[in-house]
């Protein structure tokens, strides 16, 4: 089945915003066994935007769009597919009455130019909008002009704010879809999510022993980000969840411990988990990274319950102050050294009764650098009951990048001796 | 002048990652006057890159890629374009070597595939990789065999990596095209970008004095964000610069300080500006937002001038020990409390000797809500030489939204005090 995605707005064009939409949609059409062949962006503008629909309509069996449903003159989706599907547009009592609702709520007078949103094309369904004022629509085209072989394809408009389009997609969209073209067979998919180890190594030790598995139908793919390579098992069909699973029980095989979570596992997730099992608790200490791996830590529910403190100590005075370091420490190797990260780890644990301590010091850049210390240089430590680990990494990366890789860096030393740990 | 992008990657499809190359792209380029008319994405299979690079090259003159130059089995592009442009691979030996180097340099062993990334197609030139090993490739299809009038195109192919795909495009891919496409009109863009102010309003106090720009070819714009919204104006063309010039006159006049930037400003950049300028410095006391504050101040290069620490109290403890808030405080209030996040501010503040200090505790979710104190729930406090400020909000959203609208609410409250107190 194809299923095509056109997100219309010149906002994406200019890019002025990002569009979150593909991902949304996309990864909610997948896990239903529905992917998406082709995605496509194009401004407010009649043309573009009616070019899109009709090639969409010649390939594919569903198409979503997104954006154009709302009261401005750039808004121009519904109207243009009207006519180029020969629909004629007529008012909806019902839209009109949730509309002057909505602004009864807000105590605000309806402004005319809404009304627009309550125009639903003939044979359209209407989707409701809890949380706006312009409804989705979904029609079904048949026949279909724009297809050779004249065979029919839904076409399914959602509103561009993604706090109405995401619960009508999941309300309104997904019993329709379900209802109107059942999917024929299953689709799963599993990533895994590995750290310290390259891309083309990744696929040495793996795609050997999962040849078999690809010729019976298993789709692999790679995706390397910052300091981290996923692996993608992917299958369709009756004997998807067999082959997913024969792939990740090979891939766990071959490449251990190197793979830290599963599909959205983010280091920090996995961290506060392990943590949380083990009731034991953790402290930062943090220079270079600003604070970066605290604000990863609590964005994790239940964090609370593991991190007592975060100190970033910026200045020499904080780190002196807070954590406890040495004046003659600093003034004789300076803030970027080993024997510093060492006594800033030491020194948040002690002082805060944690299990663990995770320290980093290190230049962010772009200035600040030396020959012998040039930007990008990095000590992370680590105390814990049986002793300190002092690691000195290079990440010459401009400064949020820097701070990223470290951030990982350090959460994946942490994770290796919590495991060794226990 | 018609630009498409093209970004390659089942990924994407199946909704695993964002596609943050398209905002990328689109704003440099709209920026450098070559807007984007259409953007696609698609898997990475030989068919739908394939078609897509076909379609692209008969309707645009630059056609840019990304993804699929890697070493990995599922990196297609390259060979595909070669086969569907008729052209031959030839190896490069100055990107053998440099793929060579790349490894010495870290230590490891070349792997045999990532040699692949070496091949060139007959006439293209080579963009260079200095940070990573696939270099991307430029090439002019002339006489375009899929466009109706033959005029030739231009396609560029860049590798996926955002670290390697950003560098290599200013450094490579912009004076390439500004040499063989030079642009013939202006385009002029400016975003204003507010806070506290709602969006309805933005637009009602601006559109009407407006309107002759709008008249005489001003293209205006909104994006609401969280707890933010950004005018846009923008213009084409030899008066392009004046219009624009103009309506941002009269947008600041009638905004005035809900206006904290524009661009690319965020409220980070302008506070650590604000206070490179004055010669101050401030210290941070972060319960609820966990760091997030801290981070952002630190993602701005020079942030070192400016903070001398960030403590991150998640528990009592921390908060007594590190910034001297008070047992019976805690115990009489609550640690979400207004006299709390008060001796925050002033311990934060005279523990560094800071000019300001910020504080922030409260209740992200999704658990520890009370029915006096639900989920949402945040008190801000400033203390600085004239007094303690402390402000309540009420902000129910998911964790890291909470964390990210209390984190503009506290910088924002910081930026109109540094201002009044000037």
């Amino acid at each position: 089945m194809n299923v095509e995605l056109i997100n219309t707005g010149s906002e994406l064009m200019l890019g002025r915003v990002l569009n979150t939409h593909q991902q949304w949609l996309c990864r909610n059409l997948a896990d239903l066994g529905y992917t998406v062949t082709r995605q496509v962006a194009v401004a407010d503008t009649g043309r573009d935007i009616e070019q899109a629909v009709r090639e969409a309509l010649s390939r594919a069996e569903l198409v979503i769009t997104t954006g154009g449903l709302g009261p401005t003159s750039d808004d121009l989706t519904r109207d243009l597919i009207a006519q180029l599907l020969g629909r004629t547009l007529r008012e909806d009592a019902a839209i009109v009455q949730h509309i002057a609702q909505f602004f009864v709520t807000r105590k605000r007078a309806m402004p005319a130019s809404t009304r627009v949103q309550a125009l639903v094309p003939e044979g359209a369904i209407v989707l409701a909008n809890p949380h706006g004022t312009a409804p989705g629509l979904a029609m079904e085209v048949r026949p279909n002009p724009f297809r050779g072989d004249g065979k029919p394809s839904w076409l399914i408009m959602l509103p561009g704010p993604p706090r109405e389009l995401r619960p009508m997609f999941i309300d309104e969209v997904v019993p329709l879809i379900q209802r109107v073209m059942p999917t024929e067979s299953a689709f799963v998919c599993r990533t895994l999510r590995t750290t310290g180890i390259g891309e083309s190594v990744v696929q040495e030790k793996i795609e050997p022993q999962l040849q078999h598995l690809v010729g019976s139908g298993l789709d692999l793919g790679y995706c390397a980000r910052t300091g981290q390579v996923d692996v993608r098992l992917a299958a369709s069909g009756s004997d998807a969840s067999r082959l997913v699973q024969e792939a990740e029980a090979i891939v766990r095989g071959e490449l251990g411990s190197f793979i830290f979570g599963a599909d959205d596992d983010e280091l920090e997730n996995v961290i506060v988990h392990l943590l949380i099992e083990r009731k034991q608790t953790l402290a930062l200490a943090e220079s270079c990274s600003g604070g970066c791996i605290a604000h990863r830590i609590t964005n994790v529910p239940g964090a609370s319950a593991v991190l007592l403190a975060g100190l970033v100590t910026y200045s020499n005075e904080a780190k002196q102050k807070f954590l406890g370091v040495r004046a003659e420490t600093l003034a004789e190797h300076g803030a970027v050294s080993e024997p510093v990260v060492r006594e800033m780890a030491e020194g948040a644990r002690q002082q805060n009764g944690a299990d663990f301590a995770l320290s980093v010091t290190g230049i962010a850049g772009p200035s600040g650098g030396t020959p012998v210390k040039p930007v990008g240089t990095v000590f992370i430590g680590l105390a814990k009951a049986s002793g300190t680990i002092v690691k000195k990494n290079f990440n010459p990366y401009d400064r949020e990048t820097f701070k990223q890789v470290t951030a990982n860096q350090a959460l994946e030393l942490l994770r290796q001796k919590i495991l060794a740990a226990s």
